[in-house]
């Protein structure tokens, strides 16, 4: 859970990070930013920013925030409505992320993510994404991944984004943030 | 038509365009960017300059990048593959677009494109992206669009491009740019 002031902070964090990369929103995609703590309420350790510019049946792109170390906790887009599920391009255009997907595990991982003594991380095959740098996320993929020290900002390409039907390792996550009265 | 010289040239102005808004790509997409002179051989009244992010048989994206006044002709997208055709995405980054559709004419448009007095453009209910605006294009629907004075940078979001499939309303127009040899 968020109180409205940490989500309206994160916002303007998150509206700031973007302009300084000369990314310009219009006042209704600033006030629309979906900050995203997956339930855990440790935005700073487990969360993420989001603007989506489109998500119809068809095609769906989004402009992801991470702030410093942040993490976007291991997930899988599962099939849906005859669909195989969410493909998804990550380009990174600011800062440095670290993807890890399924795969030959790396030997040793530059992340350890919040959380992870839980054993609700599994897959461990880094891949490093600096701006210029993408990669394609087949649906029905297990994946995570983190923000370096200066943060970042990566760009996803996709089909349909239908957040609430991704299924999460860590069985403590809800995709929906919960935002505190008052 | 277009010499090896004259792609190269396109290719360099607009890296320096990308570059200039903050777009990183990488040596082998700026090596990469299609120059579409759309068979007229008049690249800087009639084209477009191209990066390709991503294009599966679902997704893709790509930036577009209009010199000054630069017209991308008009045309559609048809159903193919059982498919209903490409639906698009365009969202403005840097300076002006002026996209024409189908719909209600737009009395007094901005825009004259070459060649109009050969009655190539048909659709003429204009739209006006500046940076943070956006607009999509269902599959089917003609639209072409114009950059203003001061050029423009647009992302392209989309389901499956297939270039070769699109539809001109002008029949001098070929969508693969001939590069001449030497």
């Amino acid at each position: 859970m968020l109180t409205r002031a940490e989500v309206e902070q994160a916002q303007a964090r998150a509206v700031a990070v973007l302009a300084d990369a000369g990314i310009v929103l219009t006042p209704a995609e600033q006030r629309e930013i979906e900050v995203a703590d997956f339930g855990l309420g440790e935005l700073e350790q487990t969360g993420l920013e989001v603007v989506v510019y489109v998500n119809t049946e068809r095609v769906c792109a989004k402009e992801l925030v991470m702030f410093a170390g942040q993490t976007c906790p291991e997930h899988l887009h599962p099939p849906f409505e005859g669909t195989s599920g969410k493909e998804e391009t990550f380009r990174c255009r600011r800062g440095r992320v670290y993807l890890y997907t399924e795969g030959e595990p790396t030997p040793t991982p530059a992340c350890r993510p919040p959380r992870s003594a839980l054993g609700v991380y599994t897959v461990w095959h880094e891949i490093v994404l600096e701006p210029g740098d993408q990669y394609t996320i087949p649906p029905g993929t297990r994946h995570w991944f983190q923000a370096g020290p200066d943060g970042a900002i990566v760009s996803e390409f996709s089909t349909e984004s239908r957040d609430e039907l991704d299924i999460f390792t860590d069985p403590e996550i809800g995709r929906t943030t919960v935002v505190a009265d008052g």
